[in-house]
């Protein structure tokens, strides 16, 4: 029996490009809602990022973050192409944006301006700065918000320069996060029939994953510095050099230093004087700890040590590469890797839905729109119409 | 006027503990649900996690994840204790856990258990590798899933060995999707009274954020590497060292590239043959292109560097360390950081609210829960009760 699609029915028109607003109208798609991703007539500008398909020309990256959309394309800046926007705004649940700041306002189609249109609406904002801030009509990269936002500092060697996320956290979590506020907003609805505006800035995002950092730093007056992959009040808590890469391991408290001592066959150090308790093993740990933990890692394959830490009950993972993670039976179980057909670019393998609801799950059943490709059902234009809104530059 | 509570009228009974589980109950309690935290007996572990208040004792991190919520303390393992608990079940809108695998059907607390005494649950549930998986009886840490989620392999400089990122992105993350996959449940229930199980993963989590990496493998069976903090797509976008730390500057096209050149003082690399195009500026980078900017950018400090680029619109920013961040007029003026009053602690300060909702806001207005604070009023006992359940070891 085909399980029924927890956002259904719901309308966002969506006008978001790129990475952080896709992000979040991906999850409004992947549980059903109807998203319309409104393109200007030169397309979504991730369109033209790589990796392409070579025959079709076809964006992976954009194939993937707007999966199970329909698209059309619209030029804001007409009179007619604003008019026809409007139209599709009268009766949408959500509009969603993440324009550089002040630009919604130019266009006329900020909160304020479609809140006359439609009092229900829900308006979800993503920018770098937020809307009301000092720095709101700064543009942003990820780099810039991770930067500001504090992650930065805290990533990478002690004794290397700071280290950016390799991937966009900012965009990314920022979209998540987008998808909270759109939902908080919509149980309220629900309950008053009022809609509002949600906004959401990255470096508020990378801000609120600091955690432990930011109490330190108010309860102490000391600043927190990166440490590598070690945790400065856990011990042992690294990455280590194995024979064929790099594995994580974590020992968080007596218990399971026992177990892992037992696995070292260092039964002698578990009640040494310097590595007894986890503050003692925090101060000690380097570089006489760090050592003896390394030299015996480096005997054993990723997969040896993996398979003795779970027989021992201790956290421990092996640092995966992209082709290793994507093809790791946890991530293929989990339906983590999805197949969709897209119809220039055949087949399209990419991410599936992270959170998992056993009677509303998640899906991914449509491919990406072409540009345009819903204009004439979006718009309820004939043939005629698409074509002379065309040559007017209108869609 | 104050504002109302989006989600006011919610009832969570929240068995989570430490990090990720918590994260996600605290978004219930900042928009105002009525969360009931509780902790067994001898308290969430992350209560003796530093920075501890030196009068009082009270943990900074716990104070901070805890905010807005009600506390309570349950020894589940006992047959009144567990009673109790389904008690608090039988009219709860929500019920949030992030133990390991298995740990709550050999505690008769499963969503399966659960749902017989309230079929409109909705059972949040957060761990490493998820409900279902070939790893899900296996503890994990945040390293352990930033390593196999493939996070830590793509950060870092290509010549040094990879980092995990800073903070637990994994837990915290793994946290907000809790959060929409809880939200989209409640949407669910509303619209046909039915419950359901959300199940996230932190590995999955992780994965779900490297984004262009996975089509970049599956399309061209290249796997990415790290790169430090260049993008290999995008030139000049890296971080640089000036006269007092690191700024970051991200020239994302040709015509920010002539304005970044104009800055610098060199409009003759504008059409250099080298740099005239971003795909040759991104082969070309290293070193030359590189040094240039790099000799340039330390003549400068990051407010200033900041500032010039701001007035020519480039994007910008510095790295900011903790104290930096935390005093930065944006997070002030975002309201990111908030102080609350602890009755034993005194005046915190810690993490703001990141979604901004203009009708809903959610705000901090009450400290985290002494241990055991609110047992009498969640469970109606008298004094006499208390003290009885006390003695027995239920609460």
């Amino acid at each position: 029996m085909e399980k029924e699609k927890a956002l259904k029915g719901l309308k966002v028109v969506d006008l978001t490009s790129a990475l952080s607003g896709p992000f979040c109208t991906m999850f409004f798609a992947d549980f059903g809602a109807d998203v319309i991703k409104i393109e200007p007539v030169t397309g979504d500008q991730c369109r033209t990022w790589g990796p392409l398909d070579e025959e079709s020309g076809e964006s992976g990256f954009y194939a993937y973050i707007n999966r199970n959309k329909k698209g059309c394309t619209l030029n804001l800046k007409t009179e007619e192409g604003l008019q026809m926007f409007y139209d599709l705004v009268k009766d949408a649940d959500f509009v969603c944006e993440n324009y550089k700041g002040g630009v919604t306002k130019k266009l006329k189609i900020d909160y304020d301006t479609l809140k006359e249109i439609n009092p229900k609406l829900i308006y979800v904002s993503g920018s770098g700065f937020g809307q009301t801030s000092p720095l709101s009509d700064r543009p942003c990269y990820d780099i810039v918000a991770q930067s500001m936002g504090g992650i930065v500092n805290l990533t990478g060697f002690t004794d290397t320069d700071p280290v950016k996320v390799g991937p966009s956290v900012a965009d990314h979590v920022s979209g998540i996060y987008q998808m909270v506020g759109a939902l908080i907003a919509l149980h309220y609805r629900e309950k008053t029939g009022k809609g509002q505006l949600v906004d959401v800035a990255m470096v508020d995002t990378i801000f609120s994953l600091l955690e432990n950092a930011i109490p330190n730093y108010t309860m102490t007056g000391v600043i927190p510095e990166r440490n590598g992959n070690i945790d400065p009040s856990i011990s042992p808590f690294d990455i280590y050099h194995c024979k064929d890469g790099f594995v994580a391991v974590g020992v968080g408290n007596n218990n399971l230093w026992r177990k892992f001592c037992n696995v070292l066959g260092r039964e002698d150090l578990i009640e040494h004087e310097e590595y007894a308790t986890n503050e003692l093993r925090s101060q000690n740990y380097e570089p006489e700890l760090k050592k003896i933990i390394g030299d015996f890692v480096l005997n054993y394959t990723k997969k040896e040590m993996e398979n003795m830490m779970a027989d021992a009950g201790i956290p421990c993972g092996p640092v995966l590469n992209i082709e290793e993670a994507i093809n790791h039976p946890q991530i293929q179980s989990r339906e983590m890797m999805v197949h969709v057909e897209h119809p220039t670019a055949g087949d399209m393998y990419f991410q599936g839905v992270v959170p998992k609801l056993s009677e509303t799950p998640g899906t991914v059943e449509e491919p990406s729109p072409l540009l345009g490709q819903h204009n004439r059902e979006i718009f309820g234009l004939t043939e005629e119409e698409e074509k002379r809104l065309q040559e007017l530059g209108v869609i």
